[in-house]
């Protein structure tokens, strides 16, 4: 069996092609941001998560990739969108669409790529039609409510650690969940199998993004693809933020609160002292502890599909591999 | 047999329980501007033409309302984004959703009303559902194309009448056709009559645009909703001045290029100017003649529909008021 890198590979190869026949559509000015946006790279994690889910029950992988394609398109379609919300300029160092080309020009081929997936989508061949589109729509629509939840508690001065995880299971894990269990329809897999990888992929989404969150802070700056501390810095209200604010307590909060309510400060001092504090109080642990206990679920649901281990360890593989990640 | 009104009534009181269910929805902030967008009213045009499409071969008009509200509801989203791109502060004399809220507000309830619009039409019960989803969604793309050469125009300095005759077929056109076949698919009327309700309603859409730019010029003032002339003073390259452009010679011509050139110019007089060399150009003819060669396409299509003339008699009338609107 195939496993995770030459499912990347064949589908990075197959993605060149699609993006070479987008890009010969008209108006040019429309596609370009399209063809930048898919050539800006990224893990491919998403498809080829697809992929991975059919081949557990067929091996024609030609019949998944308009599926997987739409979910990269999308993915990349929310990218492009959070990035004119976010006001940022780069992306894995390169420039981001609005600065390359215009906020209209961002705003309009996202609009284009988001309807672009529903082509891709739509081409798919199942007799399960109706529940790919609605399982479709459902995700894509979680993901903008999960992107709200995230600009609103940047105003917000209480969120709980629940809030957050409700925000990053909409944001973040549904679209790895999806992934597993659209692989899964198309290849006509037993309901049964197909809610599992459903349940397995939110779990192992959960513990993709929190591990995020622990990267960002205590990451090794040489591996890690962004600055280490952004998350600090901006005050964002992470898993670890969230609980270091939950149990701190005297002196530390009174630090802490500094750290977040100061309007000048040296951002590498910021860092420090916030890590510190975290150190201190074992966020780090705390938030292990949390992805642990995401990983173990999605062991269990791992355990329980049915098909025959051998065919399922890539998957197991793959999950042991984004949790050991440093990027 | 209901025919326009009683369809737009019987579709807007549907639609205010939808959108009630609407704002239940969490988070709020990103369902609010979808209803408020929903509530700044408009002719509910499309879902009207699609309702009618339907009632010309079954009546449980129920069945359609999905995928009108879809089609109201992906009108209203590309309507919202145009605002954005277009930096208009007023719609329906209404403040628009990004001076109302925020642009990014606006951007976010825009992607999740297009896929909201996807969660409407895949409930539409049909045995034709992918052939549903693949022109919703070819549809979509193409009122995407159409606003990008729309925007590309502003600064290309030769726009050709067939250039423009596309761009409103894609623009404005496909939707009013799609609208009448989607009709007809729910209602699984003949092939050939879904395809001449596609091709009746592309030439109704494009006579339909051409009389927006002949009122925007030539309207009158107290029926006409926004303000005549608007197109004049921002050198819209509407029909009438692409083929002012195009006719015009010596003084004409170099006055009509005087006019869009200017940068300091008093308003009502621009108007005015313009205009008089329009009139002396036969613009308004040649604009309405172009309106009747599509009316009588749009005629004869109808003619060919194999449905019995009675039945059919509600199209044409709404055709024949839309021809005859002052606004």
């Amino acid at each position: 069996m195939t496993c995770f890198e030459d499912l990347v590979n064949f589908f990075s190869d197959k993605l060149k092609t699609e993006i070479n026949t987008l890009g010969q559509r008209e108006p040019k000015k429309l596609y370009e941001p399209v063809v930048y946006s898919l050539n800006m790279g990224g893990k491919r994690l998403r498809p080829a998560l697809l992929l991975m889910a059919y081949q557990l029950y067929k091996n024609d992988l030609e019949k998944a990739l308009p599926a997987a394609f739409a979910i990269e398109l999308f993915h990349n379609f929310t990218l492009l969108h959070d990035d004119i919300m976010d006001n940022a300029s780069l992306r894995r160092n390169i420039e981001t669409i609005h600065i390359k080309y215009s906020n209209n020009a961002a705003i309009l081929s996202g609009d284009a790529m988001s309807i672009l997936s529903y082509e891709y989508i739509s081409k798919s061949q199942t007799n399960r039609y109706q529940d790919l589109i609605a399982l479709y729509t459902d995700t894509a629509l979680k993901i903008c409510e999960g992107q709200q939840f995230d600009m609103d508690f940047e105003t917000t001065s209480q969120v709980t650690v629940d809030e957050y995880l409700t925000m990053i299971g909409l944001k973040t894990a549904v679209l790895l969940a999806a992934s597993l269990k659209i692989g899964a329809l198309l290849a006509d897999a037993p309901e049964k199998d197909a809610r599992l990888l459903y349940e397995l992929g939110y779990n192992l989404g959960m513990a993709f993004q929190l591990q995020d969150d622990l990267l960002d802070t205590f990451g090794d700056q040489n591996e890690f693809g962004k600055n280490i501390g952004g998350d600090i810095c901006l005050n964002k209200k992470t898993f670890l933020l969230i609980n270091a604010l939950k149990i701190a307590r005297d002196e530390q909060l009174t630090e802490l609160e500094k750290w977040i309510s100061a309007t000048h400060f040296d951002k590498s001092e910021k860092i420090e002292r916030v890590r510190r504090i975290y150190v201190n109080l074992g966020i780090a642990e705390i938030t292990k502890d949390k992805i642990d206990s995401y990983f173990q679920v999605f062991q269990q649901k791992w355990e329980q599909l049915n098909v025959n281990k051998q065919k399922k360890e890539c998957l197991l593989v793959v999950a042991n591999k984004l949790m050991s990640r440093q990027n």
